[in-house]
């Protein structure tokens, strides 16, 4: 017996816009979802601005306002998220960044970003340079999938404001980083030097002569970009007391998970697309109860219907997260507090992340239960928790978990 | 074809009270105002607070804030706005005063702070000492309307924290400039200096002997008072992308506008009184939306009104609006966003502005259309948007316009 639990449910990109071709209702409002509805019946219901009223979160910032850090003070750009995300432990002062395995021509022009959109042997080339000094900085770098990989400078005297190397775009030369303010200095010299080690080790590596001859572009250089500083963070245990866990889908989640201390549960069957198995990952939530106060989960497809702009498949999406809710209703326990979000709005008609804020629907003992009826952004927006911030989420969860410290006497 | 377009109307005082007279309606929602109701049925509505609850605007700060702006960093006294509403090309770092030109005996009492409400030659007056240099401070001066005028301290070593030269009440002595801090005593130096020199060459000038052969009080002595330094502000298009336009009535409204970077245009016929010809406004203000990509206007009737106390007169100045947006609802294309909204309430009981959030509603395609269906103060409290602050409002209208960027991946 552990007490109180709390699961937050993030649908990805869920929020929406009225649709004409919905009969100007959002996805969520046109989806078969009693199981979503009778959560809102039980609950207490607002609206949410994952990060404040109009400004477009991406994922990586709205979830770390939901676990009760500031994306402002702590995130500095993609680098250290995805170098966490693909088991890097990334520590505060390290600067990370993304990476692609790709190809240049003998004057250095980018011909091709992904190398032939490369599988395998990514491993092999990350282990010529892995382990390396450079000016006393080591050099840590982990392929991820495909042409991807993740980079960390540890050392001395760094600071993550340095250009990209990557060009962004195919034909264009290499573009060395460049120090963006005078703390950034040795960075992009170290950045710089690696990267032509990397021309010179990655060229002469057996892998790419076996590419030339079946025809393939040789994955001969490294583009790091997105560099980012990892500021100093407690431990989700330090700050609340508490043991959390996080179950998703992608790299960019774990990633905060890992840099916000919680531990990281890999489900089977979870994919990351409209094919997932939702069921799967509720039931693996539930079961991660058992061992953790806290878990945050997140299911992506809702935002992959809305970056692809296809309101059906958004509502499909939708029927699919309610059945699992509806295991989840019938199988929470009398200690367990359900909080139903999701991370921002991507309107199939923006087929982008939106600043409109998302329905979030809070279930358990106790709990100011209001009138309404339906989980949805415009009904939720009637509800009793009025319109609140990603900031205040996890203190309100702590707070009905009756794990939150009083503030005075 | 610009894309987007934004409008954002602003009724100067709009917001009210309960008023027993009108049978306990507001201003607002007694007047017979059909299109401001069809606008809330059309769009999503809330209610805003242009600074915070129960903080008492200025017109000054809320429409800073409704730019984007921090008025708490930004604001730091009227004399910059000032100076900027009449033209005056207010730089960072410049000390700016509004000022009057007034009356003083042979003793500096103060005997009249308006010169007889001189109308004609304060601009003579003002070339007087435009352009002089005082301790290598250089001093701008320009008359406004009557006897008002604005100064700018232009110079190395100034600080803003000087008390006021004027009195605020006839039969006092004019008050010589204190610094309140140490970084301000270059200011008060100079200043004090200045007046001085305005005496002498005021007296002499044949401006007053000509006031004394006609009885008058002579315009002898610069008051200045609300010091203000301008803090370093990026241009409306530098932080947003776009370009903006302001139609306003009154020169703090075209203060605020040309601090902002937004590019002012002036309407025939706008009095800024209650016979102001609200349509013409409205008619402007679309067509600034052909060459800008946001507008704000400001209508300044209802506040007129409200410091009257005069609720019908209320009444009135809304259902001419009413007709205007009615003009504009009819004339709006499928690419434009409106908001309508206050930038304080100006209660007919209270005479002065109030800290009563004010409605705001927004119309435009994929706006989440709520049930509200009339506009005013308690039903848009009813509305989608819930309760915002005026810093939001630029977010979420850039948001709507699919010009915001995104913060995180």
């Amino acid at each position: 017996m552990m007490g109180t639990k709390g699961l937050l449910l993030i649908f990805d990109g869920m929020g929406d816009r009225p649709v004409p071709e919905l009969g100007e209702k959002t996805p969520l409002e046109a989806a078969d979802s009693p199981n979503l509805d009778r959560a809102a019946s039980d609950g207490v219901n607002g609206i949410m601005d994952p990060i404040a009223p109009g400004v477009r979160p991406g994922s990586d910032t709205s979830h770390l306002a939901y676990i009760g850090l500031d994306p402002y003070r702590v995130y500095s750009g993609r680098g250290p998220i995805e170098a966490a995300g693909i088991g890097l432990d990334v520590k505060p002062g390290d600067i990370a960044f993304r990476c692609n395995f790709s190809t240049v021509d003998e004057d250095m022009v980018v011909t091709d970003r992904r190398a032939g959109r490369i599988v395998e042997g990514t491993d092999q080339l990350a282990r010529l340079l892995d382990g390396m000094e450079i000016e006393g900085v080591k050099v840590i770098l982990k392929e991820s999938v495909a042409h991807r990989g993740a980079l960390i400078l540890r050392g001395e005297g760094l600071n993550a404001d340095v250009s990209d190397v990557d060009p962004h775009e195919e034909g264009r030369p290499l573009h060395w980083a460049k120090a963006l303010d005078s703390g950034s200095e040795k960075t992009a010299r170290v950045l710089n030097e690696l990267v032509k080690i990397s021309h010179e080790k990655f060229s002469e590596h057996e892998l790419n002569e076996k590419r030339a001859e079946e025809g393939l572009p040789p994955a001969n250089v490294l583009l790091p970009r997105g560099a980012g500083k990892l500021s100093q963070v407690r431990t989700f245990e330090e700050r609340y007391g508490i043991k959390g866990a996080a179950i998703a889908e992608v790299g960019l989640i774990y990633g905060v998970a890992s840099i916000g201390g919680l531990d990281i549960i890999r489900v089977t069957g979870s994919t990351g697309g409209l094919d997932t198995d939702a069921m799967e990952m509720i039931k693996a939530a539930i079961r991660a109860t058992e061992d953790h106060e806290f878990v945050m989960m997140n299911i992506k497809g809702c935002d992959i219907a809305g970056h692809d702009g296809d309101a059906e498949a958004k509502v499909k999406m939708v029927e699919k997260i309610d059945r699992a809710v509806g295991y989840l209703l019938s199988h929470s326990t009398d200690d367990m507090y359900v909080v139903l979000t999701a991370d921002h709005s991507t309107p199939v008609s923006i087929m982008n992340h939106s600043g409109d804020p998302v329905p979030v629907c809070m279930l358990g003992r106790g709990v100011r239960v209001d009138d309404v009826k339906e989980y949805g952004e415009r009904s939720c927006s009637k509800g009793g928790l009025g319109r609140i911030r990603g900031s205040d989420l996890m203190d309100i969860l702590l707070d009905l978990m009756d794990r939150a410290e009083k503030f005075g006497a």
